[in-house]
């Protein structure tokens, strides 16, 4: 039995991590199809084009796939609109409170998971009825807890303190690391930086090619102040750092981020200024693959794995 | 087949970390007689009491146990002295290069084991001739490496790199977590928090206490400019994070650090004002435990987790 297999009506376990600029209907769909579940990341787009997403993902497969939401984005109202009219199944929400939209979402038939990264949040979301819980760890990239616990600490933690079925999220990337997860008590995975290495992500192939190029020491947790995110150390990230050590305020880094920082970076392709959100698991990374053949060797890693392990009698 | 197992000649493929104030001759012992591998912790040690320890462990235990070895200590030649002369089998050194004292040890019939937290000294320790490597995970407790990589990404990350025997070590205190390194391709574990809250870690109560009743937020990795350490936040670690915010330099930070700060907390149980070494996986512990109840929860963890992944098909 495994819960979020169920809860879904997927194959494999395995989820792709919503994503700004890298996860549109195309990769969306290419998980999907391949026995995961693609999700579309509706926090870089405005709620037309989501819709536009949400419409050709339908068209490109008739399996499960979901939207993944930031709350804090400030058309969060209009989106919900958009997948309650397109009858969206699944809905991933993120970095906000759950208490707020996870009912709402319920009543029109949608299963809600909610994006945690500590004890209090995975509490929030028991209170909040949501359907499953993805646990991402700091090693994760992109937006992330301030807590900085890790993969690691954090699975066992949170499945010793709530029933929910748990997605581990944070330095996934191969069968070996799936085998982790589960070993730790989660139920399913959840991968992103795995999937920016794909063909069918939507992101500028410099960046893509930067990330399977990057070594161990190449990214970085930073703005706190503002909402933690994992980078890419470039000469943005440099930037920021550089404010760090010169005290900057809090509308100072708001200053140097500016707008449109992530899109230049991950979409356009601006290695120097744009914003490279990234995961730690990157520098384990060597190729830019198709979704189905990265599924493949997952599952196929995955299943020597438990072989080896049977074998390794302690 | 487990290289660990083998090299050392012990049952379990676990290893109590060498941890200052809190790995004396009791800890180690007890941790050899249950089928791991003990180190006395000499980091804390004059020569002298590292000599006493190592005579009375032989006294307490006929089973394996070595001693770790932190080469940044200034008494770093007595200590080799010591150990050469007390005939130890197995030594595990960190906090410096593997080079200057690896082949002098070995010589003496000596198995080295290092520890890293990255790619490059990964790589040093197979061009020094180790016998095997501690990858050493963000979320461990003490000294640590700056690059921030957790055991998820560092110990696949090492084991694509290297042939050597890997022990993981960094958020591990279960069975569950045992088989999450070992799917990661650890072959063995190294356990610091876990052994902290024993009966035979030498730690003060009030220490032990401390650790089994802390949460999910209470550690941090700080001090990066003088050597990297994941403190537990009390007084002391707001008295350095204060004079981060006020751009200390590194001299003032070691006047803040001063002298004696870990034996005062972790020895004898001041709790504001001394340091506090522990891992994130703190938050996971809630009992102070005999060694030998220790080591059988988590072989029984083990084999259970290893079932439920049997029965878990994806």
């Amino acid at each position: 039995m495994n819960r979020i297999r169920q809860l879904f009506g997927i194959k494999y376990p395995i989820i792709q991590g919503g994503m700004v600029w890298c996860s549109g209907w195309e990769l969306a769909s290419a998980v999907s199809n391949s026995g995961g579940l693609g999700l579309i990341g509706a926090g870089s787009m405005y709620s037309d084009v989501l819709r536009e997403h949400i419409i050709k993902c339908k068209k490109a497969t008739n399996m499960p796939f979901g939207v993944n939401l930031p709350l804090l984005y400030a058309n969060i109202d209009e989106h919900i609109k958009v997948i309650i009219e397109e009858e969206v199944k699944i809905v991933f929400t993120s970095a906000g409170n759950p208490k707020i939209y996870t009912s709402k979402l319920q009543d029109h038939g949608i299963k809600v998971v909610h994006v945690i990264a500590n004890k209090k949040f995975a509490i929030k979301c028991v209170e909040s009825g949501v359907d499953a819980i993805v646990a991402e760890g700091f090693e994760a990239g992109g937006h992330n807890g301030i807590e900085e616990l890790t993969t690691m600490c954090l699975i066992p933690l949170i499945s010793k303190e709530v029933d929910l079925p748990i997605i581990a999220a944070g330095g996934i990337s191969s069968g070996n690391s799936m085998l982790a997860a589960f070993s730790l008590g989660a139920e399913g995975i959840q991968m992103g930086s795995r999937f920016v290495a794909s063909k069918e992500c939507s992101a500028h192939i410099n960046f893509k090619s930067k990330v399977i190029d990057s070594d161990d020491n190449e990214t970085e947790l930073t703005l706190k102040e503002l909402t933690a995110v994992r980078l890419m150390k470039n000469d943005f990230f440099y930037q920021i750092k550089d404010a760090y050590s010169k005290n900057a305020s809090v509308i100072e880094l708001k200053k140097i981020l500016g707008k449109g920082r992530a899109k230049k970076g991950m979409f356009e392709g601006d290695l120097k200024n744009g914003e490279l959100e990234i995961g730690q698991v990157s520098a384990l990374l060597d190729d830019i693959l198709p979704v189905s053949e990265i599924m493949s060797q997952i599952i196929l890693e995955y299943e020597e794995a438990v072989l080896r392990i049977n074998k390794f009698k302690i």
